[in-house]
């Protein structure tokens, strides 16, 4: 077995076990069950596409943490974590996708091996890949343990990046950026849409300099016309037509870390509509912008965001963004910090969001985002991509 | 709002439901809430990556059935839904990823709403997108409706394909036969991995004669050397190396549905490891198609090829293969069949599978497999790609 290839060294990853540790002697917790991948791939360094398994990583807060999973994925868990053999364990073959064997019976009875049989564990109610099934399998086996929710405790831990995470996030912004440019090539009256999400799925894909870009959480999304007003409908093969916006919500991905970006590209001469968006979205960005530095909350990024689109006569009921890093499918954010008015979370340098000042109105769409690192003292852009609406005539 | 697009028609809806019904009836339940997107699309046609916020469908045994999703995906609802506008509902926005107030709370009053309150209702228990945490809030809002696991119910409904059905898998067959082509095209030694997945994704997106090719539910694996012991790790930079097997895990995907097929290349003179390989998959392939007839079950086919392995010294611990169709990430399987010896489900005229006949050995993974379709005297390749190891000097 060749050693692992990791993307951190262990004093990083010991960091973060710690960090995870101070989490749950907060809350009360001997041991965590973490499900959420971009949890697994956090702290133990855990990468392959075997999420549709039911698949763990049990963290006590004595003693060593344990992954357990399907047996053929055990061999990939030895490529890419820190983990040492006799901490990769799996239940049996013919629990995958059996409904008379439940893989958390197995856990359960690992955890017991393990001395958890009366731990008080924390679980990830909230997170895809518990299922309802998965939580009621492992309660039957854990009669006499106290679990309790702790969906959120590691994404939380998660939220302020280290430097090396800030340069994949970074290298993210780079690939992100090549595929603008890709879009801005390629599209012109008559394109298929399917074409140019061809384009970008292949731009992500390929990478810069020689570094591979990661699949992303989320594909892309490229809207059309009044299309655009259902934000999260995929591509067709509709042509590209002229006198007609088109927004690509799009990330790019390195090392499972994202930077997600988003412009809109209008093909012809833009409507008034559509250059009021645009005044409203650029001074609407300045403005949260100017309030994302160290000290400040995510609703003061938000307040300040509402307040312009307010004076342009704009309503926007959904969030303005959230807090991004390592992720699978299928969602990108971290799922704990929003840019919403009533988030009081206190802005720290190296957190990273994606300010999403997306605007879908009944009849088009459109977008313009970036994302940000909080530095010391205000921000750091993480992807350079002009910041306006594209137009090709 | 101009009308959904959808791409079947009423009567086959139709025959969804009653056969969805049927089942309802059969299980004793008044009402399935839908969580899986797979069974959301097959029964409504919704279709849109929404899946990483909570949403529902809502089928009582009488009455029309309701969505109930995140407000900026109602518009992606009434678009791609036969569903009328009043049976297209929301929970507040801001609930999205808000711990203190769950969606599934709000479901619960929807239910309540529409007279079942007191009814016996079917969960999907086991599927990724209802979490434990959905599950909780769901029976605290329906205390007096009577709760049970359904999981895989509708999901079972799918197994047997309409005509159409069948249509949309021969043209995934059909896109997932063009990027076998492109691999073999683009694979030399030294191209970086990347730069293959790539060419792969941009295949699959850009479809065949100007029909798009959907985002597959699992992204393309291409494990090469040692590495191929792993089945489920994705791509790095690492260039293709003279000497190498690689497989090649993709799929095509057309509408939302799906034909997997794997194939392996050895650049240069296949070791005796390799050529062992494909002899015992080929004949093994060979003895199990033989079996893939109406009246016979998947033990059998699995008994048939298993059987073929066994003699030629080859063990193999996970099942050779699992029913297909619609899907959505994180897997394209249905979650219903396996092809297992212990398997006894009765194969039937339109069902279809993919005969997962990849062998993961200690320090190399071999795959050519198939997708097919029972039929009333067989079976039918859903895709026509060269059955055999493919050599590249």
């Amino acid at each position: 077995m060749p050693a692992p290839v990791l993307h951190f060294d262990a004093a990083e990853f010991d960091a973060r076990l710690d960090r995870a540790r101070q989490s749950m002697e907060a809350a009360g917790l001997d041991a965590l069950v973490i499900a959420d991948p971009s949890n697994m791939y956090w702290l133990t360094g855990y990468d392959g596409w075997s999420f549709y398994v039911h698949q763990w990583v049990v963290l006590p807060i004595i003693g060593e943490p344990f992954w357990f999973g399907r047996p053929m994925d055990a061999a990939g868990a030895l490529r890419t974590a820190w983990l040492p053999e006799a901490d990769v364990l799996s239940y049996p073959e013919a629990c995958v996708q059996n409904p008379d064997d439940h893989p958390a019976t197995h856990l359960a009875r690992a955890m017991v091996a393990r001395g958890l049989r009366l731990a008080r564990i924390g679980v990830e109610m909230d997170n895809y890949y518990y299922t309802a099934a998965a939580d009621a399998a492992l309660r039957a086996g854990l009669p006499e343990a106290r679990i309790k929710d702790a969906t959120g405790l590691v994404n939380w831990c998660r939220a302020v990046k280290s430097p090396r995470e800030l340069d994949y996030m970074r290298m993210a912004g780079r690939i992100v950026g090549a595929a603008h440019a890709r879009i801005l090539e390629v599209c012109e009256p008559g394109v298929p849409k399917s074409t140019v999400a061809a384009e970008i799925l292949k731009t992500l894909t390929m990478g810069v300099d020689g570094e591979a870009g990661d699949y992303t959480a989320i594909v892309p999304m490229l809207p059309s016309g009044s299309d655009a007003a259902a934000p999260h409908l995929t591509w067709d093969a509709r042509p590209l037509q002229a006198g007609e916006g088109t927004f690509f919500e799009i990330g790019g991905c390195y090392r499972r870390y994202h930077c997600p970006l988003s412009r809109t590209l209008f093909l012809g001469q833009p409507t008034d509509a559509f250059l009021r968006a645009e005044e409203a979205t650029l001074e609407g960005m300045e403005a949260g912008l100017a309030a994302a530095k160290p000290g400040n909350t995510c609703g003061d990024i938000a307040r300040a965001y509402f307040a312009v689109l307010a004076k342009h006569g704009i309503e926007k009921e959904s969030r303005a963004g959230y807090a991004v890093g390592v992720s699978y499918p299928p969602d990108w954010g971290e799922r704990t910090m929003s840019i919403r008015p009533s988030d009081t979370s206190v802005l720290q340098p190296g957190m990273t969001f994606h300010f999403m000042t997306g605007l879908w109105m009944a009849d088009m769409g459109f977008e313009i985002t970036e994302t940000v690192a909080i530095t010391e003292t205000g921000h750091e852009l993480l992807a350079d991509v002009p910041r306006k609406l594209f137009v090709k005539a």
